[in-house]
């Protein structure tokens, strides 16, 4: 039998608290034979849980609320929730090896961001940690999307550290190992793009040619929802914009569509006999189905829900930070930023070989 | 009785040229009684307008085709109607009066955006034209968005010139003289934009202090469907995967729509019974009723309809260059640059003073 699978749970991250992750976690454990929680805050507010199997509380004192600066939730608040459960992805200083293999927090992401960067370090390779989610594409399947706001001025190596990471989560969470990337680009216009997407395109040609990507080329806005890559690859600032401005529209249509269908009450009634297909229509781009980020170049394993997550999204990044430590995503990461690594360190062997042979 | 008001179209461009152009044409003309159309391109072409009234046939041999490089468009192709069509908007070498108003071409962002500010060249106070559209919103109103792709890097002095056009537009084309300016930035995230942002985001909290522009403050992605602030200003590769962004979530939201409500016999009677409420939603989305993109701060207006436009859609981008037209959006435009312009050099001349005194 395999070992089991142990997630830590910040429970007192988020707009609810414990009165979302709390059912959350007793869901997942129902559906996750397999899998362990380590359950992280105040222990007064958790002795719903004292009882559960495979379930473990660990006090916090503190909690990291989603107004508290970066330098509150690093410096001041050292008991804090969030904190203690990133902390359970570390061995200890004696050496034991860590208490779980992913973490789960819907706090504030700047400060998950910079205490789990704090506590666990970045992987040899990477500059900056990315923060990637999926969404869903007309091709009913999924697109990752990197980076989503981690980083707002990035240059043209961090877009192939990002593409890097992004192709390691494809292949170890949807079992794709030859994922294509996408550049986010502007197309029809003037000047194709910046000159770090310029040369982020270059870098990323060369990184297909070498077989360490399967790199598409550029693409637009509109091919994230068409499902034209696997993945597509922009700084934090654009994909925060994209993400934030998806959630506006939709949230805009689906407000356009109850106004319409309740109009009157010939309308009314047509709603009701509508439902079902309404219902299905709904479920297919209800986002909490997507909920989950994965935190991505760190030295662990870090899942950020939506902090206004309710139990079923909530429970949706558990099952995906599950899904991730159960396929070795660490290790994927690591080992493709390792060929990278390597793959320069040849090529620009080679050039120095090359130079040498040519002043000979 | 008002001069009528005359506006130049490019009718061979964008993608279906006058088979679309011309109808449109022909409908813009019969509802608005108090314009005139000078229809430029391959007069065996356009034949069928030869006997309209408040017309007129202006000759153009060549084409810009959508996929021609600037290069072409500017260099080569001296006779195109893109080219001609804008040339109506000059005084000529003896001093005559520019012929037309406004110019409306559906021809390819990059070449129009290149002839045009070659042609017309940029206000005073200008570096760059911007490209603005209407959004449609939430509250039932429109946001105004620039840039949404001519500059793919921007700073913030760029930015304040956006919102300074952005405010001139909304004056004039809505009426609304104050209208409230937001600048994109991402919110919840570590680090709360760029430096260009944040420098931006100072040059237009002085703007809006010193009463040349109503600023709003930092807005997000959503805020643009939520209709936030009626204007929002961004760099150009922002923009434009934002639109792009919204065109594809849009497109699979369509569709999704459909699948769902034709997935069976049942569904499809459902679907009978609320074609009218999805025909009224459909028509509240219609990207084909917000046509037409405004080029702003040049020295003429210039109007960009969608390439793929039909002759509905076609009719909407003329419809809004007349309006521009007829509300004197280029005056308004200058006029509040010039106002920007001034109260700067005040400013300059403030602190000069202020240093001058304290040196003393």
């Amino acid at each position: 039998m395999p070992e089991p699978i142990r997630l830590s749970v910040d429970c007192m991250g988020g707009d609810h608290g414990p009165s979302v992750t709390l059912p959350a976690c007793r869901a997942f454990l129902d559906k996750h034979p397999g899998a362990e929680l380590i359950l992280v805050g105040k222990p007064e507010e958790l002795t719903a849980a004292a009882a559960w199997p495979r379930c473990r509380i660990v006090a916090a004192s503190e909690v990291v609320t989603m107004e508290d600066p970066i330098e509150v939730a690093l410096r001041r608040k050292r008991d804090s929730s969030m904190r203690v459960a990133i902390q359970q992805l570390k061995a200890d200083r004696e050496g034991n090896p860590a208490l779980a293999h992913a973490c789960v927090s819907a706090g504030n992401t700047g400060a998950l961001m910079a205490v789990a960067r704090y506590l666990l370090k970045t992987l040899d390779g990477i500059d900056r940690p990315a923060i990637a989610t999926v969404i869903p594409n007309q091709r009913g399947r999924f697109t990752t999307v990197l980076d989503l706001g981690a980083n707002v001025d990035c240059t043209a190596e961090h877009l192939l550290q990002f593409a890097v990471m992004g192709s390691a989560l494809v292949a170890a969470v949807e079992g794709n190992e030859e994922p294509s990337v996408g550049l986010l680009n502007i197309g029809e216009e003037a000047i194709k793009g910046s000159e770090t997407i310029k040369q982020a395109g270059e870098l990323l040609r060369a990184a297909g040619a070498a077989g360490q990507l399967n790199f598409f080329g550029n693409v637009e806005g509109n091919d994230i929802y068409k499902g034209t890559t696997d993945i597509v690859v922009c700084d934090g600032f654009v994909g925060n914009v994209m993400l934030k401005t998806s959630e506006g529209l939709a949230t805009m249509i689906g407000a356009f569509i109850k106004e319409e269908f309740s109009r009157n009450l010939l309308t009314k009634f047509v709603a009701l006999l509508a439902l079902p297909i309404l219902k299905a229509f709904k479920n297919r781009v209800d986002h909490r189905r997507f909920n989950g980020a994965a935190l991505l170049g760190l030295r662990g394993l870090v899942f950020k829900s939506h902090g206004s997550a309710d139990a079923f999204a909530f429970e949706q990044a558990l099952a995906r930070a599950y899904d991730a430590a159960r396929n070795r995503l660490l290790d994927r990461v690591h080992d493709r930023i390792v060929a990278t690594l390597q793959a320069k360190a040849n090529d620009a062997g080679d050039n120095a070989a090359n130079s040498v042979a040519q002043a000979a």
